[in-house]
């Protein structure tokens, strides 16, 4: 046990030269050094303060401490003040071993402190001090407070004590600290437009979707802006899988408990499932995959290698447990649609099937305006099943085609599933996040289980590849993800309204619906602001629901039967006749593309 | 208790005069009549049977009977041979009331009968004679056996006694039976288009779909051609709801108790209504209306009347309990996808809500070759919620809507739900049956239930209107009306498979190949039959798969760049040029329009 959750502590001595230190572990001790510096200047401000722990983390470092009182962010301030001052005095941060009964010793009035130290096995715990402050420590720090680099104290929260809720809530206090001033500047400033994009924040101020805790968290309910956005999503992917050559399939959102045994997934599974619904005294489960009953669909008739390579697809809705505390918007829910499908195939197949599944992705995903793609490939461990034979063709299969598609990617060696290997990918937004959506998993499990065949062209029955894909992943997630990918500036085609049209004066309101109907008629989603409110007013609301264009009409234009066209980053495009601007929405809807707002 | 359910006999004594029968008593008594000769029949080809009850039937009779043996089709002409000499002996059929002690003797060997008067209150019972047979039987008959009409026997199937199955099950002989030879005639040859275009027939034969009674009955998988007929009725539907003013959302398909506690259904539907699922400690309900969902959306913001009449649609699948016994291929299931829709709206914007919605429907039922329908119009009910007022405006509006809409209607007092009146639409079929899809409701109970309100220009809170309503009732079942409508030659448009092209010999494959990929760029859904069979062979596939055309290619065809055009009817339309078959197909395609095969 120690204070900062420091594994490599060990294999970095103290002694150690700081220059021998590769960069991340630098950084670690930097992060773990500004947490000692934190609870310095904590302890200082509140001498009655209780401290707990304080390990770096990824972007910075935490402190959890018992308060008389609740911190605020002025305290932020102050405390941030403290802790320049320490780094200013730059002094030797040095540790040492000593007996359990000395750390109790010093440690007396620290009860948090003190259950740390009862809990550690060795005799010698480690102790770490600057200047008037000492705290219980494997160590993995700086050599002095003056080498922690740039730091910003950023908020603090409620935290457990060890996590466990029964246990006292403390007040964790949460800093950045980054190597420079620019790359803390740099995060700081990513970080907040990554607030100012969370699809949580976006999703209400265009009113694109709810969650209702009281009915059920994690369950999502698109409203019609959503619901919009969501049809062009859909549409998009049923015309995409039909030019590939999938079929679509709609399969139940209920089965017996049989299917589950059978599938597997009451054994494997249980735990992302929900407790069983009682129909005629059997018992019936809610899908958590759709896997078992694409598979009744192919196993409904006998099916010879003519038939192959079939590929079914649905956008199936299915239901997963995931722990309350868990649930983010959109992002991780318990009710989500999966884009999935089944490749079944013949093991001559297989390859080519894979390429093109990879290129089908990338293709999909492109559609969003994704450039950069990574992919990791997993392959097969220690607990699996399936004959070696058919893992090593699938694993060529999944390499290959990563090659063929020039797509970087990692091996996870042993990372596969127990029934199958993988390829997922990772695309990256506009703020240069990662984000996993896609994945093509081989299943060496179900057709065993399920006894899928095909009638060989040696008239023998033979068992057939089957691969999982799912490309956008959960429809839920992919649009949490293109919301913070475009700040909810969506591209127009994706946009909920394409063009508002905003009338100057009332009696240009007959003009403006003249106009409305005429590019209705093309499909477009457009409408007037009936407001009456000044077109300042009109124009501003229409840009923060970063509605692509804006069309104005005075008397100029209601006369010349023009618009004023605007765009949403505030570009004034001039006056065009209707159908010229209804040619240019058209084009820009049919081409996907995509006008980034400045 | 009678052997017939003859609820009439009592007002119609055997005395009076057939003449003085109106057509439907009359047909009653020879059916009923028709039912005693069978018996007569059957105890002369089976001296042992024992026999139990024979009532009259919608299109005929039938007799329950404890046999040595399983009958046969043979026996059924043996005994309908009988019948009719019966028949043709003309002899009078008499019934009197004689004591049940006698009774009792006369059926001694009869165990059924021996039960069924057991069970009588009165001391007298009825005893009917012709010829040789009795019967006990409280009357209704013809007065001689030679008035009983046209019938035929069509089929035996098991029954249990008392339709109770821990008693023995016996066999029942059925019958149809009409007042002449043309009736009977035309029924058959209508009741045999019927069976060759059942649903559940045609589904198998065309690959539509399934059910896994093994994984649950009343759950419907549909497949890869079924899919596809399904996202063009889907498409088809989302398109024209966009157009008329509807926004389409999508919500849960479960929820928290605490839901259906304030919607009610806990209360009122609960029947329907699978049990609970825990999750985190609470129940939760698979949904069997989308309602209290789509009330989430309206609530999640204070609303205006600027924003009235909000209409919410989703293609929603539900999930309800229906006895596994009434369960029926894609017609009647446990879980389909209703294309629901709420409307809100002020008291002002009602009626014409209403007439829209109507003639909304009628469109888009016209888009399917529906051009008949009937509607009912259901009024307040004694035990109903809401105040008068209410009512009668909404059933004023229903009315006038119904009126205005030119639509035949029957009123149907005090047959509405307790929360609101409704109108239900019944199409017919190109059979001449009767469906009934649609329907519209006023709901008085959730907006009070959820409290839902909206400001008004008078700057108060007002209590808006509600009405449910479902256009094409289920995708299911409506897709189960579709088949047997168009006994699975649907249109193009809706054609899984639109057209197939025929090569006649290998040779012209590559040709085949190419026209293929031309026609699919127009997003035709074609295929090539690569089969290798002989042309007469490959035509009449596509036929029986009805597949709108089939374009042959032979060496005449390849070097001209031609097909040769055949419709599913058998007809040659001759050779065309690929741009030419694509510009009709497309046309008939985007025009919706029908040829129907001959």
């Amino acid at each position: 046990m120690t204070t900062g959750n420091l594994g490599p502590a060990v294999a970095h001595e103290e002694s150690e030269d700081w220059n021998d230190l590769d960069a991340d572990e630098q950084l670690r001790r930097m992060r773990h050094s500004a947490a000692h510096i934190l609870a310095e200047a904590v302890l200082e401000m509140f001498p009655e303060a209780k401290y707990a722990i304080g390990p770096p983390i990824d972007n910075g470092f935490y402190y959890d401490f018992e308060l008389p009182r609740a911190i605020t962010p002025d305290d932020l301030k102050v405390i941030e003040r403290r802790m320049k001052k320490s780094v200013k005095r730059n002094v030797p941060i040095e540790g040492e071993w000593i007996p359990k009964a000395q750390a109790q010793e010093i440690f007396k009035d620290q009860p948090y402190k003190l259950e740390l130290i009862a809990d550690l096995e060795d005799d010698l715990v480690g102790h770490f001090t600057h200047a008037k402050f000492e705290d219980l420590c494997r160590g993995g720090h700086t050599d002095r407070t003056g080498q922690v680099g740039a730091f910003k104290l950023s908020h603090s929260a409620g935290a457990y004590w060890r996590g466990d809720e029964r246990n006292t809530m403390l007040q964790r206090i949460y800093g950045f600290l980054f190597p420079t001033r620019e790359e803390l500047d740099a995060y700081v400033e990513s970080r907040e437009e990554a607030e100012r994009r969370d699809h949580r924040r976006v999703g209400r101020e265009l009113d694109l979707f709810s969650t209702h805790e009281e009915y059920g968290p994690g369950l999502v309910y698109w409203h019609p802006k959503g619901g919009r956005t969501r049809v062009e999503i859909e549409n998009a992917w049923r015309d995409e899988h039909y030019k590939a050559g999938y079929e679509i399939v709609y399969t139940p959102h209920v089965g017996r408990s049989e299917l589950w045994e059978t599938s597997g997934h009451l054994d494997f599974y249980a735990d992302g499932m929900y407790s069983p619904m009682d129909i005629d005294g059997n018992d019936y489960y809610l899908k958590p995959m759709n896997c078992p009953f694409h598979i009744q669909i192919y196993n409904n008739a006998k099916r010879s290698y003519r038939e192959l390579p079939m590929r079914l697809a649905e956008l199936g809705t299915v239901y997963r447990y995931e722990r309350s505390g868990v649930l983010h918007g959109m992002m991780r829910v318990r009710g989500f649609t999966q884009d999935d499908a089944h490749i079944i195939a013949t093991a001559e197949q297989v390859e080519d099937e894979i390429f093109t599944t990879l290129e089908f992705v990338l293709h999909l995903l492109r559609l969003y305006g994704f450039e950069e793609f990574e992919a990791n490939l997993s392959t097969r461990p220690d607990k699996s099943v399936g004959d070696q034979a058919d893992w090593d063709k699938a694993e060529q299969a999944l390499q290959r085609a990563l090659e063929r598609a020039n797509l970087e990617y990692v091996v996870d060696e042993g990372g596969g599933a127990f029934y199958g290997p993988k390829i997922d990918i990772k695309l990256k937004d506009m703020l240069g996040r990662e984000w996993q959506t896609s994945t093509i998993q081989f299943d060496f499990n179900l057709p065993e289980s399920f006894d899928m065949t095909y009638v060989g062209e040696d008239g023998a029955d033979h068992r057939p590849f089957m691969v999982h894909r799912a490309l956008l992943g959960s429809i839920e997630r992919f649009f949490g993800i293109l919301i913070e990918h475009y700040g909810g500036a969506f591209p127009l085609w994706l946009a909920p309204v394409q063009a508002v049209i905003i009338p100057i004066a009332d009696r240009h309101l007959e003009y403006a619906d003249h106009v409305m109907r005429e590019m209705k008629q093309t499909g477009l989603r457009v409408e007037v602001d009936t407001s009456g409110e000044r077109m300042g007013s009109m124009i501003r609301r229409a840009q923060l629901q970063k509605v692509p264009y804006m069309l104005v009409i005075g008397d100029r234009e209601a006369e010349a039967e023009q618009v004023a066209v605007r765009d949403r980053s505030g570009d004034d495009l001039g006056a065009m006749p209707v159908f010229q601007v209804v040619d240019r929405l058209v084009d820009e809807r049919d081409t996907k593309s995509y006008q980034p707002p400045v």
